[in-house]
């Protein structure tokens, strides 16, 4: 077995308990997308490959905590760890854990390497398009949340309740992540998603109402 | 107030508690949509926004029984009493129970009259499109269920598990809602409707394997 799928097997066990947005299979869309941007970017597909198995190990630990563990910094620490163990040498570890470091949306760290900045964004575009509408949906299901609120003033509307729709995930979130993107490529996907989510969006309004 | 605004009240009142995908907002939606099939196929539309506004009432009967008590027969039954004691004739009340108990999919009464099929029509029309993708999300969210579960034997995976995903919803149900319209203008709607979904489904598909 190579080193990469002893990572994916690590990575794997420590996901099994990680339910809703960032599943085991988050990570798997991840991987997908961030060898695409990789390649187009020329950035070093091993490293990147290590990092998206890894980015989200500590998602359980932070969930945990109540949100006190920031599972960019403790996943990074994570792993070094499991890294070491599988011989990875000093430098590579460091490359790796750069890209987990520094893959959260309000993070600290800001991406240095193209990586890092790989990863940043293959994270991140899973959350919009197709896959973030539906992303959005299911959370809104798993807190008992209505379909909509329309009309519903976005800004003062709660997260976790009923209130926390998929459209206030869009307004709120979603429709920011394109000018979030670090990479050409991903910033080029990113808008095309961006688009997409646009017109479900509009489409939805218009559905509730009858008028399509 | 006029009757339609005391039927208004009463049915959502006995509906507060409806949460998910069949409450209130729900039968706000089938009313709006009903409205406007009643007016393009000639529908009494008085009859129609009354059997609009009750068609669910007992969706909560049909819960909390397991599923024993038919939600169409019973909501008919309930809505006979309520129109009743608003003073509403035995003809009237005769055309807007039919119009209820007529409204299932899996229905043993089949809708006679235009008014009965455009609520029929308006009903299944909110469990397609934009709204039809949401719904699905959102119950498969309630269920603890996945994002996807592509590649998957359609016919194997089971219902009301982390198995029974919107793309399930999908595959089973909701593409085949077109071909059970009762009236032209509710088959325009549902096609076009149709053609979302199926773009929105082949869309997640190719974003999920990080191709889109």
């Amino acid at each position: 077995m190579d080193s990469l799928e002893k990572i994916r097997q690590q990575a794997q066990k420590i996901m099994t308990d990680s339910k809703g947005s960032h599943d085991w299979e988050h990570t798997q869309r991840v991987f997908a997308m961030a060898v695409r941007l990789a390649e187009k970017e020329g950035a070093d597909t091993g490293i990147v490959k290590a990092a998206a198995l890894l980015h989200d190990v500590a998602r359980g630990a932070e969930d945990a905590s109540g949100g006190r563990v920031c599972h960019a910094e403790k996943g990074a620490e994570m792993s070094r760890e499991i890294l070491k163990s599988l011989g990875y040498d000093g430098v590579q570890i460091e490359k790796i854990a750069h890209c987990i470091e520094a893959h959260r949306f309000r993070n600290s760290k800001e991406p240095q390497t193209t990586e890092a900045k790989v990863i940043f964004d293959a994270d991140k575009l899973d959350s919009i398009g197709a896959v973030g509408i539906g992303r959005a949906f299911l959370f809104a299901g798993e807190v008992g949340a209505r379909l909509h609120n329309k009309g519903a003033d976005i800004e003062k509307t709660k997260p976790y309740t009923e209130e926390d729709t998929a459209y206030r995930e869009y307004m709120v979130k979603l429709r920011k992540v394109k000018d979030r993107m670090l990479t050409d490529e991903g910033k080029r996907i990113a808008e095309e998603r961006h688009d997409f989510m646009v017109k479900f969006f509009e489409r939805l309004d218009k559905e509730v109402d009858g008028k399509l």
